[in-house]
């Protein structure tokens, strides 16, 4: 397939990138419940990390459903596809020297083991972000639990659809416990960031 | 659709990572015939731009066909979702500050408009790799004009495809009047990196 004419060793290499960077590339994946603050948690995460001097990408709901995914729709073939075409990015960016963090409900264990897979195992570092349904429900940042309650979404993780609790997460943060700021220091001394 | 508590003032933009990794994300997107070049001279060019401290991520078809676009085939339509979904993963490096270079036979003015627009104008460099089709046939790297003469391949840009010249690309290469090392300096020297 490559066009290429230089020997592999002229082709620059992951390990160049991570050197020119400073930093290792890595995924970092919050996984739970839609209003369980990972997206808030990344947001902080990651002003933390580019204080430190390091490149980072958050991957969410806001820039991946509006852009790539902005074709699929929540079947359940679509919600593979979806998480799928999401680790075949993070791991164009984890081979990149950036540090990658996905923001995704990703509620079963199948779904999460698909991204752990094309990701790679090693570049896999599951966050539980474990904020109880009853908080999460009460927040309801997006209106989305309300509508679930009255039937208008169907499948709604959390109230007709499951979620799975992770088995083996790296990490996880309960955030009824943990303040944002902590839970971004657990974080970060978990990983030696 | 955001989970963010934040004000907005607090998520991290494309300028702050321009800043960190103080140089600003383009795509440069690399167009022309099956065999012209556009991978060897990308390989080069990013060589060339990392020694310089630059970071930089290649897309083609080596990285693109193998992972996000390895569920799509050659119709029409799958070609334009091919085109499609690398703008989206363009933009996303070019929004994290990184030179994103594009190698696409993108042979035509609909598929590149496409992409142009995703990624939006003043980040999309167009560069015409000109090599005389003449030329790309008698290399033949991947044997895939042979195929293409014989019938087993249809619809074989150059062939029995068209490739549509770019009407206003930035930068025109021609590759037999050019080497590699004149090649990517002229971009160099263009794109003011």
């Amino acid at each position: 397939m490559n066009n290429n004419i230089f020997p592999t060793s002229d082709i620059l290499q992951r390990a160049d990138k991570e050197t020119l960077l400073k930093q290792k590339g890595v995924c970092i994946w919050f996984t739970g419940l839609s209003g369980s603050g990972k997206t808030t948690i990344a947001i902080a995460l990651e002003k933390e990390l580019h204080a430190k001097g390091l490149l980072t990408q958050i991957l969410d709901g806001d820039n991946v459903r509006a852009g790539i995914n902005n074709n699929l729709g929540f079947s359940e073939a679509d919600r593979t596809e979806n998480i799928r075409r999401i680790a075949e990015v993070t791991k164009l960016f984890v081979n990149c020297g950036v540090i990658t963090i996905c923001c995704f409900v990703s509620p079963t264990k199948e779904i999460r083991m698909l991204a752990k897979n094309v990701i790679g195992e090693k570049d896999f570092i599951e966050v539980f972000v474990n904020t109880p349904l009853e908080i999460c429900e009460k927040r309801d940042v997006k209106g989305l639990y309300a509508k679930a309650r009255k039937g208008e979404i169907k499948d709604f993780t959390g109230i007709d659809a499951p979620f799975d609790v992770p088995q083996e997460p790296l990490i996880v943060l309960d955030t009824n416990l943990l303040s944002i700021e902590k839970s971004v220091a657990t974080i970060i001394e978990k990983l030696k960031l």
